[in-house]
């Protein structure tokens, strides 16, 4: 099995979940040892990113220096249920992200985690995260 | 045949184009139900993302939204063709996402669509569709 | 061989350096001629974006443009290391980029370079190179 689909309900209005061991945990059951994974999020308010690990902070300053950017209100938004904000930042982020394995293990830097961005919680949603030999 | 070349015809100057029935044809064509496919862009004022479906609304804040945190026009920019905005969005959201695909179709959230975003039109663009057994 | 690691010496504060050369040996040594190259960057304050190949002012405009709409200081950031908006650079421009590749060689755009963008630098840095057969 190289193809894994998780659920995560997500109680915040906004939040980076970290769900790197949620992937290494796929790896290691499609006993792939050299490839590449895909994690894809489904949903277009919300994303994958790769970001700091070791200070909070970091999740506090980045969901608040995009919601600078993306505003929750302008005048000039036509989008009714009122979140286009999310959708931005869904394609700010992106829906995806590949990720190197070499010797069964993620290629992942020291402080590097991989999040779940919830942008317009709370909600149910799922990711899935697929694994390719090569 | 796991490789497909596009080519798209832009009027606009900005325009975020649903190119989701194109790639599920490629895929279908390559024979290939279980793998992953990437959509790349060779523009650099242009990009693909993925995001919503339905509400043609979403587009427009997007591209008013972006339009605002990349202005056309700033004292500081140096470069002379004058599309500095253009080239920014376009790493914004990137030359290329990934999709997953299993028994033979995308694994798209029931919202996404693939969009070729142009950010500084008119023009004559392409795209590409590469699809990876997996 | 299809995976690669390369170091960079960064002497800048923030920087765009094209890599694009690099990862075509990489592909040349693998000897893979059909597939995709994952350009893979480890860093929580730096990332792997395609963009202008031709006018450096391009970069210039583009570090400056990110500058604006990440800025240095802001009162609310609690991150105490003072980084958070080389962070959200990270985020903004990915951490990786996945490019098709055809006869031997990647499908780039004939103005697109493939670029290690330093946010937050001088530092020493590294990438990695993964190039998948299909």
């Amino acid at each position: 099995m190289n193809l894994f689909k998780h659920e995560l309900r997500i109680e915040d209005e906004e939040k980076m979940i970290a769900i790197t061991d949620t992937v290494r945990g796929d790896i290691e059951k499609s006993g792939i040892v050299s490839g590449i994974v895909t994690i894809y999020c489904p949903h277009t308010t919300a994303g994958i990113t790769i970001n700091e690990n070791a200070d909070a902070d970091v999740q506090h300053d980045f969901l608040y220096g995009f919601g600078k950017i993306f505003p929750k209100y302008d005048n000039e938004y036509l989008h009714e249920e009122g979140n286009s904000f999310a959708h931005m930042k869904s394609s700010a982020v992106g829906a995806s992200k590949t990720v190197i394995i070499e010797n069964g293990r993620m290629i992942l830097g020291i402080w590097q985690d991989i999040y779940f961005c919830e942008f317009d919680g709370p909600r149910n949603r799922y990711f899935y995260v697929k694994i390719i030999k090569g």
